[in-house]
């Protein structure tokens, strides 16, 4: 698969307003305005035209509540854009790669994505997201 | 301080030219040569215009070689590149964030570098580097 560009670092806090408060006062980072789904609350910082996803869940059952009560607050995903999200979903099976689900969903961005799960990319959760 | 733009990923991993490999394989990644300083050994990958740090440091008094030891292989820091990165030490310390030692040293880049403790970043080991 063409990864086209690294879309963005996906971070774990225990409250995405402080988080972003943080970026914003030290590194000057711009911000999203909050992005709210089931109890996933986040928002982006922008370093330059990069971004820091801000990720705030404490339900244990989700990925991002269950990062937070295991191992606490930290980086946990980058996310590479790819041109056709499901043929990389193909050719990532194709290479032996699994993934979290045989299909994308629509991410918090409102985009496809998919996560190829770390134990076949030695120890990085990597999520893949549909060029827009 | 103003933080230009997210510079790399680092990853820690245990074989530098496996992981190098799969970069490649998986993403198409382009990679630089193999660069070695003491026992720390690095390959970047690059994803489009962006980069990912492939770090292998096999001595457990280093941060890679502990990282390692004590996690396994996964994503270590995230790094910005700043203007002035001993004025945005400087910066840092006022706003109370301590960082891992006074000045900055060259790093794999063969650039200034400075780490933030991630006590003061909400968990993520963040790199400062100085812009070339």
């Amino acid at each position: 698969m063409g990864a086209m560009r690294l879309h963005h670092v996906g971070v774990a806090v225990e409250n995405v307003e402080e988080a972003a408060k943080l970026y914003q006062e030290m590194f000057g980072c711009k911000l999203s305005d909050l992005k709210e789904r089931g109890g996933l609350r986040a928002i982006f910082a922008y370093v330059g035209g990069d971004e820091v996803e801000l990720l705030e869940d404490h339900r244990p059952d989700t990925p991002i509540g269950a990062f937070l009560k295991t191992h606490g607050e930290g980086i946990h995903h980058i996310s590479f854009e790819v041109e056709d999200i499901e043929a990389a979903l193909r050719e990532a099976k194709a290479q032996g790669l699994a993934s979290e689900g045989e299909k994308s969903r629509i991410g918090i961005h409102g985009v496809p994505i998919a996560f190829l799960k770390p134990e076949g990319t030695r120890g990085v959760l990597i999520e893949l997201c549909q060029k827009k």
